[in-house]
């Protein structure tokens, strides 16, 4: 994992010196959300966080009461990575999967699911809040219009919605749309916008487009123990992320890098890429061969677990589900070197 | 709905003459405790309780931290009908579905639902405890060498079993054998032991086989207002239902009643009877014109509402799927009448 | 400990024969609502549970959120006797004790803390209710004025005000004035009506009378695990307990044997009546001889815990701090029976 | 409010380069707990996070089950300035004000409240920690034998004991004794010790002596969405903080300039200082007249609410009763010109 970009930590030694007002009264925290409504084109309430679990938990616990429930993809953070936080946070709020290809949850299944869920009060939990990821945990992105399916078939059933945006920044440079397209023009109720894998240290926002949905969010982040008391150590981060668009610089090289990887990687005999790459993951299906070979050679990824692939495909028992990260410190001469590697040379 | 049973009723109107110590410390808890502990052949700490919803979710909490999971059916009551309770109770335990047919879990999917949840502390949500419902909400009844196999595969991942026993009675007047192999014999660590669909107004036992997994319990009754002051109401109402096996003969009448109208509807042209009738269900799938006639006639039964029926069937627009419940009060001539309406006549 | 009264009993027998909808869709829930709506004099909710911790923590749960606080006497039920049932039913929220004697909050008490307290969002816990216990946990009732004083003082701090009324029938009968007089009249916003220490079983009732306030209530007693499905039970106890006044004969016999217990110890030498005997407790201070020689004559009553009596008084060692409770089937013989052992006879 | 200091600052950019493993498996997070160890010459398990309140909250559960309770004095942060975050993680358990005087609870005190606190379960809630703030909200430090006598009355009753270290190096600094003197050597369970009032950005420890109360806490920890991706950030943070002594430097600079500020305002007319100055806090209560001289030439500083000083004093209404806070960025002449300005230079 690499730590934050210059500009990100230089931001952070210059808001360092003098004295500052805490809990978020100082000048960076208003630059950053000076910056963030610029971005968006929109008014907005913004809450710094330095985790994306604690800005994903806390926003799930603005929009599901204890007894409401929470759909997302079976392989969401949400729902598979976060520990029972969304459920800490909620006080004990369902998340309940919604399945579909390409980590993507699907108008139509959605509107089936909603469908389909008993509905008995006081019997039943039902839903309030659908949560999407963007980019997906595999890797693709969801364009403005199948987010504005979902956020529709959310909205007739009075569903808020939810964007878990640890990669949000990968989804805005591969789309080459604007932010404000990917969320509340496309229906998105708050965004979880995660800075710390593109670039800072540890700083995510909690962002919600209507004001009226974060009445209580201060008090939710205090009594989660996620406001800091010198808060220009989030503020800075941001400002320095933020300005000039350096967030999306960062995030065009990683998805840069991570196309260059993908490319490579298919050409390779015995290689399977498995999804298409549209943000800063590649997943391959690598013959286990390779990967001892690959790691042999000091190279570090994830071995992925998924129950099954696109169109029901199995990893081998002599294959390796490998899930491949770039981020903005990886240089395109890393990955030509990876695929040497790779290639046997 | 049914009321009491005439022999729980009597007992109630008999313990409520007179004064008696509260908070469970009068004699028909203490007899009620000691005709479980008979019943059972075990050495038991019970725990009296009015609701199913109470007893389960209470039960699950004292073997589930907040942060764990719990194992049941897809259609397990306790995650389709009753609210989020397990997770107020648990403090926000999750509940994951191990799908099986007939309502079933079968000891092969358990193990393979063990093996390929993730298990990255603290990052995964872990199981703890794995939850089976006897008889099956499909009106089935687990045998005791099929509970043992689930206890085998839960023990081996150091999970605690629980039962939701809600038809408790109903299984064992099914299957003949004693209390003992259903559970403890079976590996069963907490039984919720139903009363109240089965002859008592509004009595459940929570009934932990090993005390040392009840040490909390008193506390967590309490903390949930589920500690009655006039404690005798449930004594009372355990004592009239456990002696002399009346809770028994009440199951045994309604399983009878229930094949009888089972066997009676599988003679119907254009009915299909969908699970085999073990306990005091019956699940029918009826053409909506003869549903029409039924209930024209004063005739009241759920309509029930599930995915799939077994062997991927589904009812056809034309069709209504039906449960159909016996109690101890329903008589063969009842249902003898019933299915001559049923037949047209 | 009674059981309950014949009355109620008789209700209970009586509404157990034949079939009735579930979870509160029965005649006697519909009849006892309609009861508590006649009693009252005003449209209400109201919602029937089986404890009175149950009916305290629900209702404080519907207007405190989990970072607010409950202001309360340092006595009051909720704080000293309900494990921590409030904090668990609202999820955290805090109680905050307001000393004043006779187990009353004055108004200028609530006031100067209401004033006192921290109020710097987010960083302290605001109130959002006060909970005042009818009658007092020191046996003597708030006059409506002493009531609407208090509201008011809420009110001007936005805050609800909670009624335990797990003796407010005894309330009602003391003072002669009506229901209404002593609750919405008043400025109450909820009030837990208990008739199980007045001659029911199990029953409490939730009693909103604003339906704005229980928008959620059906869900949170659902959740909690109080919703009996056999809500016949509850509703015949309230529907026999109210109808022809019921209620109110149990409560004012009580109230007569204490008052006659409570003269008739005040003229015993040794002995002290701490506060005015106003409901059916009478508080005793007894010489530890003649305690003695009462419970050698199989007399039983509490022994009482209080660190301060009225104008800092303390049981010397030699004393024994007695309450003794009254009940409806407490007759003016057995206190006459009483107080000729405790003068010695 | 100061930021970092240069050391912790330059151990943060110097960690910042390079990839690292992330969630705490870094070498900097690997050398802070190493350092740890050694400072407080005891074998430790301990776990960064970023805020004093997410520290106390999340130590706190760790021993306080959901009905348990938490004495603290009635001035402790946990109670006072932490919104309820220590219900939040706790799920519950109830803090209980112990009072005293310099903001300490004294033995005896403690003694006489566990001594009277009703214990009677499950209808009581029990307490299950006595939390200690070193130094105190009034700035004064416990002596190691004061909280030998808090431990020893607390373990006779079976409590934990939890460290509120928020200011501890200030109190090791101030006391001249060593980390284990006031820790383990005395009885104390878990130490939050905090780094962010002292020289660090946002970092703080929870330290536990006795691994077995740990076991659950990386969960915890996590749960609460506090467990920060790229760790380096807090490890290096810590790191900084804590190599040849820093921390206490730090400590000692900022206890200097404020016992030079508490004897300066003790000299002039119509101040009186609060409490003895024993770390880096001063209060104060400042003629009106004063203060609004201060404040008019740019000073800044908090105006304290306390019910009541010392002795049963007031500040009077034309008074100000002020908190003056130095830090390790504060300078003596900056001190010595607050002082001139304060004597009408």
């Amino acid at each position: 994992m690499a730590g934050a970009s210059n500009q990100v930590l230089k931001a952070l030694v210059e808001a360092n010196s003098g004295i500052a007002r805490s809990y978020g009264g100082d000048p960076w925290t208003r630059e950053a959300e000076q910056l963030l409504s610029d971005v968006f084109g929109h008014e907005l309430t913004a809450f710094l966080v330095t985790s994306g679990t604690a800005a994903n938990s806390l926003a799930l616990s603005a929009f599901a009461q204890p007894w409401r429930a929470i759909l997302c993809h079976p392989h969401a953070h949400i729902i598979e990575d976060e520990c029972s936080a969304p459920e800490f946070f909620t006080g004990g709020a369902r998340l309940i999967p919604v399945a579909g290809v390409d980590g993507k949850i699907a108008a139509p299944a959605l509107i089936r699911a909603l469908e389909r869920l008993p509905a008995d009060a006081p019997h039943n939990v039902t839903p309030a809040v659908v949560s999407l990821s963007q980019a997906t945990e595999c890797g693709l992105v969801y364009r403005p219009d199948e987010i504005a399916r979902l956020t529709e078939a959310a909205r007739s059933h009075k569903l808020a919605v939810h964007m878990d945006g640890a990669r949000f920044a990968n989804a805005v440079a591969s789309l080459g749309c604007s932010p404000a397209d990917l969320t509340w023009k496309a229906g998105v109720d708050v965004l979880c916008l995660g800075a710390s894998k593109n670039g800072a240290l540890a700083a995510e926002a909690v962002i919600f487009f209507d004001p009226k949905h974060s009445l209580d969010f201060a008090v939710r982040r205090k009594r989660g123990g996620h406001l800091v008391a010198k808060g220009r150590f989030l503020g800075a981060q941001f400002s320095g992320w933020l300005r000039q668009g350096h967030w999306l610089d960062l995030a065009r090289s990683a998805n840069d890098t991570a196309r260059q990887l993908s490319r490579g990687l298919s050409g390779i005999p015995g290689v399977r890429v498995v999804w298409t790459t549209e943000a800063n993951e590649v997943f391959a299906i690598l013959p286990r061969e390779l990967d001892a070979r690959l790691r042999g050679a000091g190279c570090s990824y994830y071995e992925w677990n998924c129950d099954s692939l696109p169109n029901g495909e199995y990893a081998a028992p002599e294959e390796v589900f490998a899930r491949l990260v770039t981020s903005f410190t990886t240089t395109s001469a890393e990955v030509s070197e990876f695929l040497e590697l790779a290639r046997g040379g």
